[in-house]
């Protein structure tokens, strides 16, 4: 964190004209930008939103209501330009990266064993590294793959402890028995992991993750090496990376909830990991949808920053 | 209300390439969006935020942190393009405009007198409606004016009832005795004209009101008749369009209220009017702000509408 950046911003903005702290969550968002981009004038020029895609073993038990062909044919659709995170990447004038994880290997199905091994786990942390460059203002992250609002669930559930009914919702739009069966399912897997995982984040993401969850927690960690911010998405993108935030909450403070989800179990996840999110638009569709609408309150809040007049500037009389 | 244009996009709503429902609040914004502008296809490419100024005789109570003075500087600031506002159009590629309402004649102290007659208030009616002109997608109100937010809570004193307390925050930043003060006169002025009042919102907007907030009802329902959505900022131009609530609650359905601020009382007013915020930012500089920040979101949601892929054009999976 640059604590020097930081301070200049509180410096500046105590001087520009508006009456202190009249733009709310805007200065605490350009004050963060700062911290962890290390600029005096931080700036949302380049955002990315990185898509995770990858295929889930568990889909199997019956936990969608989609089959789980719908993963590629969504990642096509994200290529050619035609799923709701490109028209929003548009309007942002973001760069939308899609990344896949070996679509026609699903992991294993975690009722039965672990997802991934510790090996593969770790490669597809590896993998989501690449996500991050240099120059990229902001990275916000994403996800498609049919299941796996179960592997989240089971993940919450096996860091955070509960019940599966409090981690477990409705995904892309399971109800009644399948929502019963989805509950189960992950009632399963905590019961079937948790002797060998124990408090080991770790070990929970390789056992009831998924690849792509994997790569998410991949990215945030690379993130903070680069000095890039980050906007986690939904449901799913939170809980890979409340792995991080397992092993340290500190590892977290370079990461802002880009909204909060119509999901129930995210609303307890962002407290879980002592976050507000930036939007309540009872949005959940994933794929980093809502990260690249909150895109857009970074941008606000850089923008007035850096372009603001200040008090002396303008000839604006402070308080009497 | 065009309501065959927000049947034609419930219906191509249910065709694109997401869960039903998934993106939330977008989706409630595009079919309002299709209602008001009578398009089938809505858009957000030519955003307008018109901010009305003012001044207030009530300011000589010594109700605001900053002088009456800061009126007209900040309006010089807009004009310059040195105020947040600026900024924020800027980043939604949208058309500032500001009006100036007589800054030289302030209204009279309406814990005197009527603050306007009712000739005087009709014409800043009127004058606020030419912020309407065609081509405009969507009209942000936005105001700047120092004793306003008393202005306001008096407004919503005498339409909705309740106690001064309850309407009175801290504006620019009043505390302690001089919120006392402002609490005392917001009650003085309420016992001043209720009888003359009564329930006539007309009559409450010349006694307390101002004419910047004369004029942002006046656009409110110019709005109406030509087709443009309205985005409600804070507490005062809120408070504004509630005189046009009190008069008939359909009257305000072509607006939404685009965040709630940290003036306390905007929330209660928000709830009165039966609306639900687009934003919770913490934010309370007025002059549009919020309204700006909000086009990013009615942007997002006219643009996935357009932009997406339906099912079939993608050869997506629909549920199983």
């Amino acid at each position: 964190p640059d604590l020097e950046a930081a301070s200049a911003v509180a410096t500046r903005e105590a001087q520009l004209t508006k009456p202190a702290g009249a733009l709310g969550r805007l200065e605490e968002i350009t004050q963060w930008l700062a911290t962890w981009q290390g600029r005096k004038q931080p700036r949302i020029n380049r955002p990315r939103i990185a898509v995770f895609a990858a295929n889930h073993g568990v889909a199997a038990q019956g936990v969608s209501a989609y089959p789980s062909s719908v993963t590629r044919q969504m990642v096509d659709n994200f290529l050619q330009g035609g799923a709701a995170v490109n028209q929003l990447v548009g309007t942002i004038d973001g760069d939308l990266r899609v990344y896949e994880l070996d679509l026609d290997n699903p992991t294993a199905d975690f009722t039965v064993e672990a997802a991934m091994s510790e090996a593969a786990c770790a490669q597809a942390m590896a993998y989501g590294m690449m996500a991050v460059e240099a120059g990229i203002d902001v990275l916000g992250l994403g996800e498609m793959g049919i299941g796996n609002t179960t592997s989240a669930a089971a993940l919450c559930l096996g860091l955070f402890g509960g019940t599966a009914e409090e981690w477990v919702g409705p995904g892309t739009g399971v109800s009644g028995e399948a929502l019963a069966r989805k509950i189960a399912v992950v009632d399963k897997a905590y019961a079937l992991h948790k002797d060998a995982c124990g408090k080991d984040a770790l070990k929970w993401l390789a056992a009831v993750g998924g690849l792509e969850l994997a790569a998410i927690a991949g990215a945030v960690l690379a993130a903070r090496l680069a000095k890039t911010p980050v906007l986690l998405d939904g449901f799913v993108s939170t809980a890979a990376a409340a792995v991080v935030y397992a092993i340290d909450p500190r590892a977290l403070d370079h990461c802002l909830v880009a909204h909060v989800s119509a999901e129930p179990g995210h609303r307890r996840l962002i407290a879980k990991i002592g976050q507000e999110p930036l939007l309540d638009l009872g949005m959940r569709l994933g794929e980093g949808s809502g990260a690249a609408v909150a895109v857009s309150l970074l941008r606000a809040a850089a923008t007035c920053h850096s372009g603001m007049a200040t008090f002396g500037q303008a000839g604006v009389s402070g308080p009497v």
